[in-house]
C-alpha cells in the first residue's frame, strides 16, 4: 500500500470563503501514482468545512446564506468568553463537516458529473491548512 | 490490498425518496471476499445523501419533515437563475452528507444493533448513482 | 497492510452528554504500531455521533444548545410510534455525522492545532459503542 501527503495551506482575504480545490486534489493524486484507493480530503481546523457539491456561485451563494440562517453569528455565545468571536464558524464547520473521501479508480478521482471539491473557511484571513491523503496502490 | 468496486443506479419514481441498500453493500462485501477493512458508500450526485441511521418508516417520515424545515424549497433560491429548481436538494446533501465509511471485521459489516444504510434521493425522477468500494484484505 | 479494531464502550450519567476520546484513539494508534495511514471512529449507534472540534467548554455547550433548537425534543415524532421517545437524538445524530476518519502520519494522529475528538451520546443512560479501526502500514 503506497501513501502520499500534501498540505495546501489557505490565507483567504474575507472572513468566509468558498474555494474549488479540485485541481489541488487531482495533482496530488496525479503525483501519487495511485490508481486504485482513495483520497482523503480533511480540514485541519475547527472552524472549516470541507464538502463535494456544485460549482455554481449563485449555490455557493444561496450555500453561505443558508448557513449564516441555521448557524448565525451571536454576540452570546458561551465560547465567547475565551476572547474568541467565531462560536458560529465552529457551528457552520460542524454541519457541513470537515472532509471527504474521494475514491480513486484507474488513476482518477471516481466522481459523478457535477462532483466538485470545496474547502469552506469560516473564519478566514488568517493561515488555514488542509490535508490532502492519497491512500491505495 | 484488494479493492472492490460497484456502482448502483437509482431512478426513485417520487421526487424525494429514501431506499434501504444493506442488501446492496453487504452482497458487494461478500463479492469481494474482502475481511478486514472497509467499504466507502458515495453518492455520486450533489442532490443526494448516503446516511447511517434507523430502518424505521416513522423515522424516515420524521427526517423528511425535518429536512424539509431546515432546508426549504424555496422558489428564489440564486441558484434556480440556472435553470435548476433544486437549490433545497443541494443544501439537503449537504446537511447530511454524501458517504459513509462502513468499517468491515471478519467479513462482515461491523455494525452495531439498528445500523442500516440509506440512500436518500432529493432530486429524483431520473437516474443517479452511487459508488460501493471494498477495500482491504 | 495492518489493521488494529478496537471498542470503546460508554454508558452516560445524562441523557445528552459528550466525551474527549481523544486519548483513547492516540491509545489504540499506538497499540497499532501503524505509521501510516488513517483510523476510522464511528459510532456503533444511530443516537450518537463523533465530531472533530475544539475541548472548551464553553463552545460544547452551545453545541449542545444549537443542536437542541435545530433538531429539537417533540412529543410528535412518528417514530415515536414505536415506543421510543428519542425521535431528536437519531436527527441530532445525521445533523454531526456518526464518523471521522483521522489521517496518520509518522504514528501520529495529523492534525491541526486545536483538533480534538469527541463522541456525542444524544440517548445516553445505557450501553453504547464506538469502533475505532486502524488501518495503514
Amino acid at each position: 500500500m503506497q501513501f502520499h501527503t500534501e498540505y495546501l495551506t489557505f490565507h483567504t482575504a474575507k472572513h468566509r470563503e468558498y474555494i474549488n480545490i479540485t485541481p489541488e486534489v487531482e495533482k496530488a493524486l496525479r503525483k501519487s501514482g495511485i490508481q486504485e484507493g482513495m483520497v482523503l480530503v480533511s480540514a485541519m481546523h475547527i472552524t472549516a468545512g470541507v464538502w463535494v457539491n456544485d460549482a455554481e456561485d449563485g449555490l455557493i451563494a444561496d450555500i453561505d446564506e443558508w448557513l449564516e440562517q441555521l448557524a448565525p453569528f451571536r454576540q452570546d455565545y458561551r465560547h465567547h468568553y475565551t476572547g474568541e468571536t467565531n462560536g458560529d464558524s465552529h457551528l457552520k464547520s460542524l454541519l457541513v463537516h470537515h472532509q471527504v473521501i474521494v475514491p480513486v479508480t484507474k488513476g482518477r478521482l471516481d466522481f459523478g458529473p457535477w462532483q466538485q471539491i470545496y474547502y469552506a473557511e469560516f473564519d478566514g484571513q488568517r493561515s488555514k491548512r488542509v490535508i490532502i491523503k492519497v491512500m491505495g496502490e
